[in-house]
């Protein structure tokens, strides 16, 4: 079952230029003109902004021409003066990216914008394809350009080349030869379609707002413009929405699919639910499951904001051990924050967390944390603690470690720089000082989402990946692209 | 006791071009040279963000010349690219601002820089003087002029016409006739010089960085460079440091000190102690308190997000019904947000708040908020959990109701749109829709605040003033500028 | 010899998509690593600036990556915080962009850069192609996707199809289909490559600073870095400069070329030398020639700034009558100039140009300008000097009339906002109020830059263009994609 | 006459922090509401941006509130996004400054703006006062503060002091104290008024909008709004207009008046009229004077662009040389311009200038600049046009050496920066590297404005300034403050 025993991360690691994509993204066919589609658009985008503040974009179309506007920065920004220019048609899709290395670059914003053979195109893309760059290059041979590093530009060129009977078609002979995950929106001049990789790695979701259809990555942006949640788009599914209503097409399967397990645990919003399961209920559940696995006793019960709340709540009721804030946020972190120099950071000057010195002095402690990638964080939070009093700090994480990277789209540093895949728990909880440290395992983790419309990819956690990598960039490079269709 | 049995908000209203300052003030005195003033200062201002959004400020001096830069917008928006022109110097003053009307000015933006007989001055201040314009006009007719609509304007002319005599006398001087609040950092070009009001109004607290001084609204800024707190400063209290050491003089006394309450209600930070209590305890206090005295039957308590949240724990904890999230917040909410069209809006666009269905259907709901001040957000919040299938809506404040406004530097708005000014608790739960409210007493208020280093101001809640407003106004009238020293 | 009797504008009319490409591009070769590519670039650019105020862009390469900055706006606003991370590497090319439509886009913006079979390549363009529209239809059908409007994008597309036996080949193959005008300036990781239309329509030179080889549109950016001018690079010649040295091929050739003869009219710098001939020589002897063709008798010559000041020059020379100014012109004209009201604008406004009252009053004045487009300037311009007192106004114009749009890259507006082409000279004078008007003659024009090594393109004034369009466009339709080579 | 033998810089420098202020200043009052007085304020300055591009600033009025707006930079971009709402009003005031020194500061853009015992004012100033170092101490002294380093600052406190018989009082006493130049615009909410020092140093004119008078630096600015030019203001007079209409008072008065020569040779535009006397008349008379006194044999007369073209074309004809263009000027020179690397700077960049070498070469050339400053410039010029192919070159300079500083607002440089203060007129042709170099005289000088309704101050030229700078400090520090109305 498993298709990979372990990690080899060096062998198949992306090539340095292409980025993980972190993304959100948001389609809206606008039948009944009530709204504009530019400006649902951004009010999707602003709700779905966790899943990505590096760069945002919108297109739009009037069924003549494709008016967009993207650049670096959050929606809020890039909007700011540049919304007015969009209003007006309507079709409109929308992204969001995360940032997930310094040189990130204004020309990979989406989404991608084009004319082809059939008209005027856009494409918004959230997930990690594994054989894009082989299929780069064999779409250079013949003739191809690129001009950005995004798979997204590949999907294009291959729907391109298939596009002689149609957008559908081609959409089709796209899917059987990527490798990946990809939960894919795209805007014609007349329609919307919406397209979830087989394996359903990356979440997306249908909408309705009166008699519109509309996707997003995740429900959260449908109560956004107080849409309609509808169902998930199914692994392998190809959505279609012009003037004559939603057609749907199942384009590929899977016998077994893989959404990511990681949305729940960390990146998605509290508020949505994806394939059935409310995120917040999910981390509620990983705090309960931990309390039932590691009880310990102790004072109080505390979590690093934001994201391990849920899961803090649900130990603390489990256990009976009372909930309080152990750390402090500071709201107004920017993302320009000048770095002290080096005096001061010495010093152990505090931006984004402070200790409760007052909750926190003299106390046994639970911190639950959702996960521990690099450990420099959690060593200084810890330490941070102690300094305020903590007589113990007991660690609890609410995923298993993470052990290999992802190749699907969760941006994982490097294999020498995640203390999961070098450490043991003892090692770790060493290094980042706490008196116990405990993860959920994935037995524990996986039951959280019991019940979901869907199998999950646990694969950063044991290597298990649901496609098998090797293979699939060998037949990638035996492909003839000319007889694709 | 109290000064005005009811308030009278239209007599005594500030005029219009007095806008109340809700403001952070910092300073820092680098005796040893180990840090540099600007830097500390902005780390500082960056933790006391919350205290003010609209504009910053920074003024630093080396003994001969001042620098300073300031500028509309968060602290790291403003300092950005101009941080690095202040470096060098010993001793550096802080300001961040609330916004708190449109039509906010970048000319009023602090600290006040300039130059008088003594030299080089630079002022930083928060509170609000009640009778200001008064002295505006007095000093008008002696033939000075203002540039800003700042009260800190008018206390430097003060300053400034009594220093002939040095400065400290001068400073004691106008805190003779000025009324009102103060938090008031000063930096001559060799020294730093902190006063507070003598009522307290308004909190300043002083701490250490190895050998060097800093004061601070909050002791939250003193975390943040990892400067110990070492005391509040006193009601009326002038703290002098210059190279010799620091030296303190009790310029004024009050029998009855008045802290505004406020601040741990809603204002300061949660990790923050003031004048010997713990903001965060003292609102677990009031969820507690609360629960105490409003025992309802509810399957579920929440908080509307962030600052009800500890109060929401303490009735969590007190009633034993389960505390879990009703309400989603987007963290990316900016300032620069675009408002949606008409049509939108109507439709009920969330951008803040999202509802958290799988919690929230079907239940009985307590939610806990600090305060009603319009209605209308609360209205809003109570329609979208009943939309999100609550069955019961239950409204738990945990400060009283607010009824007069403040003189003393909260922003409250004008007596007209203050829903509790007009409008008894049962209309409050009718015009919200709550299944029912209830807010918490003054007296259980206060309770949660006993042991302070200080008595309370509560005036917004029951028009009783620390200070005779009329009478203040009538003695700064019949005052001889001439003659006070 | 002319290959179309009569312009028929609205049959060959470029697509609305495609724009007019008025361009100055630059490159440069740095063997000796004493310079910095980017930094020549910049300045290059720099003293190109009258060729393009809309977008600048630069790219760069140390053979291993290729880096790259574009924006809109002059190129010291673009660069302003940019130029610092495109330092180090031995090959640099940069491209600025007129102004010449509202709907310009920060996606047109060159050079272009992109990857394909050979590695990374980037191409900055000035010129128009006539048949890109039909050009970029074939090459959709082939299966490519544009992500922009531009002509380069074409030219790249067909390159990388053509590039399997290297970029020589490819570039050779691409003259071959392509119709029009293009000074093209290409960067591979290791060689620079310049190439000029078989027309030689657009100007393109080459330079050398020290060792090292440097192409640009104009010789002023070679003075501007201190570099050498070499020669003109030949109509149909590809440059390619590698590390070891320069070669040329001749790829293609014409019997007789034709140069922009608008180029020395008005767009090129007076500095500059264009295939042998002065721009500024050339303009004075258009003055000359206007004095020989009509003496008028006059007290004064004057010029409307700045590109005719030369010509007046060369008529109060050859006249004997006194050149002075007759109109000031406001050195500070920004981009970002305020329209004012309709209140002020009918007033009469004026921003950019006001007349010498002294110097006009009571006088005879003739007035040249290098052309008449629409015929608005010049009518507010005469009656200005009107109203400031001038006896008489004859106005001389240094060009014959503009009676046919350009298809090779002057912006010229559409047919029926053209002045020229639907009135006589006779009605043109009434239109614009003077009291005589005179054009200088093709023939006249023509002597101007007498002995130049080309022949010129004058069909902006007679509708003979170089290239018979209609027979262009029918053959690239029927062309075969896959067999050229 | 001469009121100092010589000029003894270092005793009367100004302090340090006093800059000399070169600018422009606009006022209109708008009596029958038909323009806006915010948006011909913006179309005035603009008109003077040549006086001044470092800050603009305007100041408005509807006899209730002022509303005003002023930043770093050229007033279009100033103004881009704020001059909306600066519309309404019936009176406006205006500002531009020069950028003299490298740390001014954003806080000293004027209009200065205040409240002050009569309600609010604006004060827009052009000038520098002698005494105002001393009057600051005074008035610091009194228990004034100052919050810029403006000279203006200083007549705002005079003026405020003395207001209470009214404005006009004030005025008349402050202009009793203060020594200098000053052409002042002042704002009331219902007048405006201007004020010229008694030596009428700076100018200072009057015009009419239909029935609405406007006030300027220049005449050009009346030209910009098509306003008329009805006379200048007289030195020492007091213009108000109210909605009663205009009335003027001779406040103070001079025998010898001492309008700055210096406006001729450099400062204002070629297209005003100052004093009666045409600036580009002056400067063209320079030249035929010049011609007069040193007749040179050679082929060419040329200028340094732009203020020195009109002496050029004045020595041309009145020599019989042809004009001709020895150097060409780029004219996209922006004010942030990234200064090339050491290496590019010692290759010769030239950014600014270019030499026209086919115009130049072989030849014997005349070149005419207006001024030598530091010489560097100069000698730039001549070795580049040595370096062109110049046979000679003979620089004629169209004013006297400059030997001594500017005490009245025209920014030279230090005493051992200015290259006239130390060396004798054959030194510096040595320097610059010069064939030959000719200064205009005095006498000559003073003969292109013959005529004018003034008399000149030429203190740079020969120390003999028009204040005896010792007496009026010393008067200064005498006065009693107290006792002046």
């Amino acid at each position: 079952m498993c298709k990979l025993t372990s990690c080899q991360y060096d062998r198949w690691k992306p090539k340095d230029d292409v980025m993980p994509e972190e993304c959100g993204v948001f389609g809206i066919f606008m039948d009944d003109q009530r709204y504009d589609p530019a400006e649902a658009a951004y009010v999707g985008l602003y709700a779905l902004q966790h899943r990505g503040q590096e760069s945002a974009g919108i297109a739009v179309t009037d069924g003549k021409d494709v008016k967009f506007h993207k650049g670096m920065g959050l929606c809020s920004e890039v909007f700011k003066d540049n919304l007015g220019k969009l209003l007006g048609g309507h079709i409109g899709i929308g992204h969001v990216r995360y940032s997930t290395t310094g040189d990130s670059r204004a020309g990979n914003a989406q989404p991608l914008v084009m004319s082809y053979r059939g008209g005027r195109l856009a494409l918004a893309h959230n997930g990690n394809l594994i054989n894009s760059s082989v299929l780069r290059e064999r779409l250079e041979e013949e003739g191809s350009i690129f001009q950005t590093t995004l798979d997204t530009e590949v999907m294009a060129n291959l729907i391109a080349r298939q596009s002689k009977e149609g957008i559908l078609k081609a959409i089709t002979a796209m899917m059987r030869v990527v490798k990946g995950s990809y939960a894919l929106v795209i805007m014609t001049q007349d329609e919307l379609i919406a397209v979830r990789d087989p394996l359903g790695i990356r979440p997306l979701a249908l909408g309705k707002l009166d008699n519109n259809y509309v996707v997003a990555s995740e429900s959260c942006a449908f109560d956004a413009i107080d849409a309609e949640f509808v169902r998930d788009i199914r692994p392998g599914e190809i959505v279609v929405v012009n003037k004559n209503g939603l057609k749907s097409y199942q384009a590929q399967s899977s016998m077994e699919t893989a959404l990511c397990v990681f949305e729940y645990v960390y990146f998605a919003r509290p508020d949505s639910d994806i394939d059935g399961i409310s995120v917040y209920r999910s981390r509620e559940n990983m705090g309960t499951r931990l309390a039932q696995a590691f009880p310990i006793e102790a004072d109080l019960v505390s979590d690093v904001p934001d994201s391990a709340t849920p899961a803090a709540s649900g130990y603390a009721a489990e256990s009976g051990i009372p909930y309080a804030k152990a750390l402090a946020k500071n709201r107004y972190v920017g993302r320009t924050f000048i770095q002290p120099s080096q005096a001061l950071r010495e010093r152990g000057v505090k931006l984004k967390l402070n200790a409760m010195k007052r909750n926190v002095h003299g106390k046994r402690l639970i911190l639950i944390d959702d996960s521990i990638v690099r450990g420099t964080t959690s060593r200084k939070i810890v330490e941070m603690l102690r300094l305020a009093g903590a007589r113990e700090v007991h660690m609890l994480i609410s995923s298993p470690p993470v052990v290999c990277p992802c190749f699907f789209g969760i941006d994982t540093p490097s294999h020498d720089q995640l203390i999961g895949s070098k450490n043991s728990v003892e090692e770790i909880r060493r290094i980042i000082g706490a008196d116990t440290l405990h993860y959920l395992s994935i037995d524990d983790l996986l039951k959280t989402v019991e019940g979901a419309g869907c199998n999950f990819c646990v694969g950063c956690f044991n290597g298990c990946y649901p496609i098998d990598i090797r293979k699939a960039l060998k037949e990638t490079e035996q492909l003839d692209l000319k007889t694709i269709e």
